[in-house]
């Protein structure tokens, strides 16, 4: 139903300074680079109308327990609708009394590791992994051991091998469209680290930032999150891809249990939920369908990227092996081994291009042929120019 | 300057669930409780329509880089305009380039205590102190070292005392209008426990959560930020009791070397700003001066509650002594040693009241005859009912 409102409302006119000098985005680019290496998603991309609708009807009304300390687990009403929204997307029931807000996956790890480690203790991490949640581990001074990987995700195998002798924490996965590689853990492994957690008694994080961004009608294993009832994994969601990053908003999927450590920790006793005030202006995106509807656009929209950044490889740098990602931001690509894709790096300013090299995402110093692209960023044209780009960077060695 | 809006547009009405069984809100009290205790603003006190129009501005224009992941140091508009209002209401420069914007003091505690702290490490903490805090620092498996207080806030010489064997990372203050105990630490104090940390090369890490809430003429002495040139000190904001809680927003004001260790963490680096949307939503709302025009307001309030809760005391509880605070949220009683507080809340429930006990904000399980009563979240009728039921509880024992 749309109807047409008339609004007559007095406005105090706001003044913001016009210029500004102070910088808002993270991430500032040089306007003739493209920078394949980023993660993040475009402006165009980010649905300021969604969420203006949503928050204009939250803060119209004449209700403000928002604004006050929020209960720790997080905003009912966004949990309630979340969970709705994440039993059709994950095709399981999600119950909103295991979901707790965060303040995005970032902020979920940081907590993770106060609360459940102690400097020294040991933690494993796929090998390669996303880089700053590496960083993450390192503020903390956890031993972070890496876990051989291969196309079809992290080797039981070789977790079994170093469980021999280790006793983890908590495992770090990114299980679908991984990042950096892009590979997606199949559901036979998936069960298989579910029992060698429950034999060993550690935690399996699952960063899920990328788990509803399949772009191929073909769906991957389903989220950790059907697993949380064996009290051993916790399954992190995020607004960030699917709706924008700058809401600093996610979420963890967790058994009772799991979930009481965090609400009854310091941090949550002091401050309430980590974001109410997010939490409630977007409500109504949750609710009315925006958000599903919104990831549906942006599935389409990888779709046609992954397949002119799958062009551009094959036609300019045949050189590169890589597995066609089904999802997710990236592409992983395998240089001959002579390609130090660091060095390459140092070369790629002068050709006005950049990427992100593999040895960035490994914990041993490896993968150092490798180099990773992400394809949502930029558009048809500049994804094919970026690439002729590195093409011309890497025949100037 | 006012004008009249006439709005003609499509609206897409959202619908939220009619009832929520899920809580929004942390603490629930029974409608026929009269809690003392609770440190929270009233719902009354939250300025939603400050809020909504300065949101509304942001959201309706046709630029969506807040929805980005944001700068690490926190959104550059918002930070000019905290600086020039903080400028007015501490009296001396603040410097947009000395703020760096969190989700909160709570946030800011815990993020100091990942970055600057090690399990086992020694801190130091005023005895009494605000006991959420303690919390915090007991999850990072701190060492916390209490030191002596009187009236004037911190002993220095208790403090020098304890340098003279402790190496601590940072002592935590209250300084203004403190956490329970509503004293505000003298000028000269400041200056001595400055030079000592200086001397013993540790951070002041000051929470000001209530610096800008001085309910009578006489202002209390400078902000701690007044003194980050020296590289020692991390002067904590908060909009919490400014504003409002919900928002999980605050400020550190610091040295720059200091807020680059934020800034450079694996945290700030993956999530970009700790809260760029609600950071953007708040500018209007900053620039403005509607802050200020807020903060007026509850100044204004807060005097009239303090004198309600001073009669009332003085009318019904005649054995408990206490110093009248001049700001803040806070009276703080002493009662006669024979007065376990603890013992006494027990009974409260029978007499639908609540308070804190003192005890609860000793690291010495000391402080057993103190209480600390709350003059900001209930009217003056309640305030009056409330201390008389505490003293009909209390000649029960």
């Amino acid at each position: 139903m749309m109807f047409l409102r008339i609004e007559f409302r007095w406005h105090i006119p706001i003044i913001l300074p016009p210029m500004n000098p102070l910088p808002v985005v993270q991430t500032q680019i040089p306007p003739d680079v493209i920078d394949l290496g980023l993660g993040n998603p475009p402006l165009s991309l980010l649905p300021l109308d969604l969420i203006h609708t949503s928050a204009q009807k939250i803060l119209s009304q004449n209700e403000n327990s928002f604004l006050q300390y929020g209960t720790e687990q997080g905003d009912g009403y966004l949990r309630a609708a979340l969970a709705d929204s994440l039993s059709k997307g994950y095709e399981f029931s999600v119950h909103a009394e295991n979901l707790f807000i965060t303040a995005g996956i970032s902020n979920a790890l940081d907590l993770l590791c106060s609360l459940f480690t102690k400097a020294g203790d040991t933690i494993l991490v796929e090998e390669p992994s996303y880089f700053l949640a590496l960083r993450i581990f390192a503020d903390h001074h956890l031993n972070v051991i890496p876990i051989e990987t291969d196309e079809h995700g992290l080797v039981p195998a070789s977790l079994a091998g170093t469980l021999a002798s280790a006793s983890p924490k908590f495992l770090y996965l990114i299980p679908t469209f991984q990042n950096p590689s892009g590979h997606t853990l199949s559901q036979e492994r998936r069960e298989q680290i579910l029992q060698l957690a429950i034999k060993h008694n550690f935690i399996i994080v699952a960063d899920e930032a990328y788990q509803l961004l399949h772009s191929s009608g073909e769906k991957p294993p389903k989220s950790f999150g059907a697993y949380i009832d064996s009290q051993r994994v916790i399954a992190l969601g995020s607004f960030s891809k699917i709706l924008a990053p700058g809401l600093r908003l996610g979420w963890m999927q967790a058994h009772a249990n799991i979930l009481n450590r965090f609400a009854n920790s310091g941090l949550m006793d002091s401050g309430g939920g980590l974001n109410p005030f997010t939490s409630a202006a977007l409500r109504g995106a949750v609710a009315s369908g925006g958000l599903e509807a919104n990831i549906g656009k942006l599935r389409l929209r990888y779709a046609n990227q992954i397949a002119v950044m799958d062009e551009a490889l094959h036609r300019h740098l045949p050189q590169a092996k890589y597995i066609l990602p089904h999802g997710g931001y990236f592409f992983w690509l395998e240089f001959p081994e002579a390609v130090d894709v660091s060095e390459l790096r140092k070369r790629a300013s002068n050709f006005k291009v950049d990427f992100r090299p593999g040895a960035l995402f490994s914990s041993k110093s490896e993968m150092k042929n490798f180099m990773r692209l992400c394809f949502v960023y930029y558009e048809a044209e500049q994804i094919e120019e970026g690439v002729k780009r590195i093409a011309v960077c890497l025949n100037s060695m």
